[in-house]
């Protein structure tokens, strides 16, 4: 029999022998995997966390309809970096790490009952719930748009939560919001994690304290889906007890982290189109072909960052340390640094050599603002931040000059107007 | 000529000869009359609102997908009162008034194109928006309830407000919200109309004060797409400067207005069932019938309420009163009274000497609470609110005890449990 196995396929031979794998971190730290479904793990934040976790020991699941790519398609732009299909990804890992993920194709807004089924089959201990249209200026193209990324985000996320309360689960849902809901405008004050304490006049001239759901401010409507976003999670929070973590990202740079990077078959995506990249990976695109670095307005507009690496393993962390039973929402800012995005443009302008264009802001926000934002739960688990000084010049020459050559230079212009 | 006209239908001969009108109520005033869609017309706070602005001069079209006669279908349910299908409700109107409603039967969740264009084509003045399911009973009676509430509700605002955006048009929308967005726990405060003026500490050490909308407490799925809501309104106002009134109304009670009492063909609903009956309602019916008046826990909830000719008026003057161009979203509060649940029980009980039964209550809120409520905007617009006092009886009567041949036990029970 052993002399027929090497001209079995590689993975047909291991799923017949089932190696014992090799102990992972959470077993040599002592704490029991767990069961983990990532909603959008084909995504730019979803993949490497997908990955991060399994590498962590956990036994991951991914879910993903696959719309990004179709988005791509839509747009007709691409990835700068060549990301393969799924089913190439998952092989990859697991040709590589012994590890298994695996892959259901389907669409949690639109197909409840599979996902309640898969709910009621993998018994997860956490839902990753990446499953969310997130690009603002896609969401504000125009009519169609802003409806889809509306009834997307909501039916998705209420999907999730209906679907736990169904099943009877004591899932932790773990979900990507955005430092957006905050609004950009904090008056000298620093933005707390989620809630605010504020003091309330009454009628009988006492003051009395109250802690409420930090006041909404959305900029688009991508960003105000992530507000209703809050509202149903404090809903079945407090009436259904289900347990979340709601992390307030800032704006992701870089591309590879530590998984991704140990097979060019993991690479992450990059986007650096006006829709759906984000600022500073597309300042970092723009330096690497010489395109002049383009500023919106005066550039005055200060913004929240993390780098992907940073992103994934705050990810972990809030899995690994769900709320407890009857806790409120968790909400976390998960961003490490802020800056002017002009100041950005300097920077890089600086290191690169290439101009800075300052052309009208196709957005309505304010031209310059403050943030100062609590990032405090994070830093005290234990998080040690990648600093833009530290990786921007890596990045520039591991990605963007890499793969400079498929870049499409029409895509780069911001064509969405609000 | 003349001599055959008798023999053809009397709605087909006014076609052909087109009387004028009289000079409506508005045009007495001196005011212009303006073109309202009322979406949801068919409903029981739609119906009414239609024939009072119709009434009153406006030119009004309904829209209405009749989702509220097929929910009757799906409880095995009917309306205590003989409500007539909208084609025959709409053509006694004008047969009694000589004024013409036009019906158009569509989903405004479902078929956006098909509300674009009819915003487009009829360029209202003013969109009456009733189009969202709005029992919390309903809402919570299941996953597919809670699902079908959160994908109708947002979907029909947000479907309205992007198309006023897409057609350019300059639209007031009107908006029926409900006091339950605030919650019910006010710490000894009135509730404003909306929006809270809160004090907040900076970081270096002063106190600032801002005006935020009032935090959001939904005690059902339902109540919470009208916190949602209040989002979407908050976001296109913001962006595109629609003009928005949202009114929060108390839970309403009472049947017929001056316009429905017309004629018999234009009765509006009645609901006493546990999922869609409001609870003055309920208890009108159960004394009318000899039914104990059934209170949910010890009855110390206190509850705004409002009387269904007094909702068509408020509706009237927020219509006529529309917020200047760029003026933030008006939120004024629709309710007249408050009044303890167990009380309201007391009152009817000795009034029809029926006794009260307490019940568990089938809804997760607090034993009791304390309720202000500020509602001066209407009431310096000239409302001169109807009492309880001066409506229960009359309400008994002419309605209860009228139709009580008609009220199927079976359905007086609450089933919906949260």
């Amino acid at each position: 029999m052993l002399s027929r196995l090497p001209s079995r396929p590689f993975a047909l031979w291991r799923a017949k022998i089932r190696l014992p794998p090799k102990l992972t971190k959470l077993q040599q730290k002592g704490i029991d995997p767990m069961r983990i479904l990532v909603l959008g793990g084909d995504g730019f934040c979803g993949w490497p966390t997908a990955l991060h976790l399994s590498e962590h020991g956990h036994d991951v699941e991914i879910v993903d309809n696959l719309s990004r790519r179709d988005i791509d398609n839509e747009l007709e732009v691409s990835s700068l970096t060549p990301i393969r299909p799924i089913g190439q990804r998952v092989a990859a890992w697991e040709e590589v790490t012994d590890r298994r993920i695996a892959y259901h194709r389907f669409d949690v807004a639109e197909h409840y009952h599979r996902l309640l089924t898969l709910v009621q089959d993998s018994k997860p201990d956490a839902v990753i719930h990446f499953a969310e249209q997130r690009a603002a200026p896609y969401s504000m193209k125009s009519s169609w748009h802003k409806r889809y990324t509306v009834n997307n985000n909501l039916a998705a996320t209420n999907n999730l939560l209906a679907a736990i309360v169904e099943a009877a689960m004591d899932t932790h849902v773990v979900h990507l919001g955005t430092m957006g809901v905050y609004g950009y405008g904090t008056a000298g004050m620093r933005i707390p994690e989620g809630y605010l304490e504020i003091k309330l006049d009454t009628d009988d001239g006492r003051e009395v304290r109250q802690e409420i759901l930090y006041p909404a401010n959305p900029g688009s409507i991508y960003h105000m889906t992530k507000t209703q976003d809050q509202l149903l999670f404090g809903f079945y929070n407090k009436n259904d007890q289900v347990r979340v973590t709601d992390l307030h990202q800032g704006i992701v740079w870089g591309t590879e982290t530590d998984e991704t990077r140990r097979d060019t078959r993991l690479i992450n995506r990059f986007d650096y189109d006006g829709d759906y990249g984000t600022v500073l990976n597309r300042f970092l695109m723009q330096a690497a072909i010489g395109y002049p670095l383009t500023v919106h307005g005066k550039g005055g507009q200060t913004r929240a960052f993390i780098h992907i690496r940073d992103t994934v393993r705050c990810i972990r962390m809030a899995v690994e340390n769900p709320p407890e039973a009857g806790e409120r929402v968790r909400i976390l800012n998960q961003m490490t640094e802020t800056h002017q995005v002009g100041e950005l443009a300097r920077i890089i302008s600086d290191m690169a050599d290439v101009p800075v264009e300052h052309l009208e802001n196709p957005r309505k926000e304010a031209e310059e603002n403050e943030l100062y934002v609590s990032n405090d739960t994070f830093l005290s688990m234990g998080l040690e931040p990648i600093t833009l000084e530290a990786g921007l010049l890596e990045e520039i020459r591991d990605i963007a000059q890499q793969y400079a050559e498929r870049c499409d230079r029409t895509k780069i212009p911001c064509v969405s107007q609000w």
